[in-house]
């Protein structure tokens, strides 16, 4: 496994990790959760990425478990969880940044997962409704009092990171350090352009999301939307315009024949290619059995074939199905 | 119910909201209160205002106990307290926001609210005695122990709010976030004049009290003071003067045709009135009986209807009777 | 009793207090202590001094016992102690204000007191081998952590009071509050002079020691050393100058006819002479009987007919015995 | 005994310590320990320097065990550890500075010892990928949590030191209060030169280590590597050498009549000779029996003797054998 450094940060995260999101409890049980979890390890992977509103708090349950039921020592695992869409329809729970809220939301998801602090907490998405200085103070508030280690935001613009930093900088209190935004082939120019001036100026780390756009970049859909994928899930109707997308259908049809030179899969190709992006400091996965871990994995062994010459060509397949800022 | 942000804050209180001064313990018992939350909680508010010195302490207990009695989520209401007069004639308890009562003050009221953090807490009036700076590190001190999450002020003046908030900004300690000042048709000026500059430059927050200016606004008073009034309670001989003076019974008896052209009570149309101004976050409205809970809350009914035409009207018919600053 | 602040803080403390020094375990025992504190608290008094080094700690010893046998409400009183000579004679205990010294001297101090937390805590001496920052940054470390209220100085200059107080500015942290000088009509330049600029710029309180000047000023020494006096204590030789100085004798001598005007004692004459400075917050006076504390307590009712005449010629009367800086 | 400030700081360290590297655990039993560290109780030595890379934790938890056993008040030695090394391959243990690493390193040491605060807790290398301010954030965290009382680095250079500096008095944090380097006749460029401004600047106090330049300066290997030294042990064959460099050994040659006309030992002399230097603090010494303890403290007999022509002459001895920066 490589290890990355989060950001400027000192501390080092697996360039590929393990996320949570959908596939725990809505797919999965305890005994997968904690195979997935397992065959992680084995192949390096040390942090796991996870959030309040994933599965209702579940999500967060099962992983807290499966930490336990594997003996892990609390130093060498790194865990996140995030914050913002809160479990309940209380105006100041639904979809805020708020002190009241933060306070015990972190409380809260310490006894879910029954450990003693989180590494990293992201505020889960920007509040417009609360000023960006309250969410510093209380953020700083959680990792002054030990029940956090770093924090950071989730799908924040660059001027809203920037402006956290500030106030941190100017009242002396712990600074934001990485960004969580989506990153993929399609989905490319926040983290490409938007975020450019915030890599050396602030030291930003990101722990990139939706490596394969929500399974597109599988080939899985190229032929419509397969009865056990998650594309058919219930309450994932959203997704089917995106999967089918004709511009992102033909692009995926175009790396293919790029994963076949590599000898890998369409889904390893395009991990790998986050992973050559070098303000990338991890690429989170997900996967419902141990073998897609494994399978996940390989990716790390596309990464050193993936020169600027087929990063090129891979740019030219994508042309028309990149999202616009 | 609508729900507003304490002024920049992130926090979200319900535009009416039910504060316990007078009618707790005084005159209602342990079960009319719970039944006074419930009702309240049942139409959406969940700000409940208190104070140490309200009914000596006897008010926060049966809060607290409602609360409990309601088995309300921690999370989803707002609880306040306030701290100045003191439950002894000590010199270090009466009239002061100097530390060593501040610091006591709060652990004893959340002894008697039985729980472990207020929400809000105020300082009850200015302390011409303790050095601003004193009181901001109190309060400072209080939040970062966790035992509040949100400070304010009530009863001071414009200046004094803007030197406590400087002072923070300058320590880097918690700012004051609302000021609680009286405001109705009758007492206005400091809310719309003396504080105007607060609302944008420090985004001061207002939860006022005496929309009803101590029941003058009912038109209960207008015939003289029933005996089952609150001015007709021993103790409040001090009432009778303002509750029968002239000028005002003349505005209440003009305002009493607009509140018919509306449909309702000339209480609902006065705190509907209070509702009109945007920097109000919320108006404490007091109850003895659930019914009359739910008859206030009809005041956000009206609030649409009152237009700027209507106001007008209001702002004629109370011109001769509003206090000068 | 008269309340003041202490300097410019919120504090009120009693222009009279009662300081253990001297009379606790080596001349009184529990029982006389509980009658002292007894007689102090029913004349008003509600601050009450001590220190680590008072009859090596059990002064604080008995001082504790005596508040619980008084079940004396915690917020009505205020207590100190003060650190710097140290219990022991290890170079990181005798004579320092170092970190580590002084966080595990108020540890011991509350175990000895049988409190959680003491109102003030003083600086005893000016230690010229640690940084003053250091001293700064632990005496705020200890009331960030609730263990003190408040904290002072005791015989320092003006320049390392002022020196404190900017170091603190600076960086945000707690500021002395207040200092302990010796203060009488022999002992007054520093006082009067040195602080001058202080009481305005910084706001400095003054909690003085040795109003009556080592009992010089009760008139007791002007025939010799009674043997049953303070200064016929086993090691307390070194008092026998300056209790037998013919300047001072002569002096207290010309102080006799001012006391018999006023119908009061030489003692009473002193320590109201103390109370007329607006600066001094509270005169610290000792006794070893309830009696005593009784009779010092009259120096209030001396202090309305102390007029600027009398004073100029109390002045007249020690002009040849005061000290120089 | 000479106590010494640690740098400016108020901690008086004795200016010969107790060290436990290598020699605990590898070499010593708990019984050897305890008579190691009374004997230098009783010569007056009250700094213990330890780290938690010392024979793997041991080192810790032997030190702690006699403490117990020797009964020592708390307040009357100094005890210290050093983070870096970890205690495991984890990308978060090994080699790191970083805030995680840090935060836990100190909890697993202090429960090693036993002990409920560290004196002294030092950064034992630089960490190129950790930022100065995430270490120096972590340092004051400790602090103010009551888990150590002053920081300091081990082998950093004057830049890095300064650094911290900096970052700690612009951000308002507890600085980093002395260096721990190597310091000995043939190792001095960085403490006599690179340090140099320091000392004034920010008051840097030295804790040094290896005063006998890992033996070489005992006269030991002037015949090669005894069978039952230090050199001789396995997994030290990097020694051997520096052990037997010929310009070293020269330059021990040099120094052995100096020695015998002072009528020293050459180590009693080589310590003697860093104590001369008024910037170092403590000269932190090892031994395996208590005889060696005895022996070593002699040194401070020497020091009053070593003149400046003495100095010297030392000097030229060793001028060929000096290492460069």
């Amino acid at each position: 496994m490589e290890y990355r450094r989060l950001g400027r940060s000192g501390l080092k995260v697996s360039a590929l990790s393990f996320g949570s999101w959908v596939t725990y409890s809505n797919q999965l049980d305890g005994k997968q959760a904690r195979e997935c979890m397992a065959a992680a390890r084995d192949a390096g992977v040390n942090f796991f990425d996870n959030a309040e509103g994933y599965a209702a708090g579940e999500s967060e349950r099962l992983m807290g478990q499966a930490l336990r039921d594997l003996r892990w020592t609390r130093e060498h695992y790194v865990v996140s969880s995030k914050f913002f869409w809160g479990l309940s329809d209380d105006p100041n729970v639904r979809h805020t940044l708020n002190r009241k809220y933060l306070l015990s939301a972190v409380d809260n998801s310490l006894k879910r997962f029954g450990l003693d602090y989180l590494d990293l907490i992201f505020c889960h998405r920007p509040d417009p409704n609360t000023p960006i200085e309250e969410t510093v103070w209380a953020m700083h508030d959680i990792i002054n009092r030990g029940k956090a280690l770093y924090w950071g935001t989730s799908e924040w613009s660059a001027g809203q990171i920037r402006t956290a930093w500030d106030i941190a900088e100017r009242h002396h209190l712990h600074k934001p350090v990485m960004e969580q935004p989506q990153y993929n082939l399609f989905v490319r120019q926040r983290v490409e352009q938007e975020f450019a001036t915030l890599y050396a100026d602030i030291g930003l780390g990101l722990t990139v999301w939706s490596p394969l756009a929500s399974g597109a970049l599988t080939g899985k859909y190229l032929a419509g939307i397969p009865k056990d994928s998650r594309g058919a899930l219930k309450g994932y109707e959203w997704l089917h315009e995106r999967l089918l997308d004709e511009k992102r259908t033909a692009a995926v049809r175009a790396l293919k024949p790029i994963a076949d030179e590599l000898g890998c899969t369409l889904s390893q190709l395009a991990i790998a290619w986050c992973l050559r992006n070098p303000h990338v400091s991890t690429v989170i996965t997900g996967a419902s059995r141990a073998a897609q871990v494994v399978e996940n994995m390989k990716a790390l062994d596309v990464l050193p074939k993936l020169d600027d010459a087929l990063a090129a060509r891979m740019d030219a397949a994508c042309a028309g199905a990149i999202d616009a800022l």
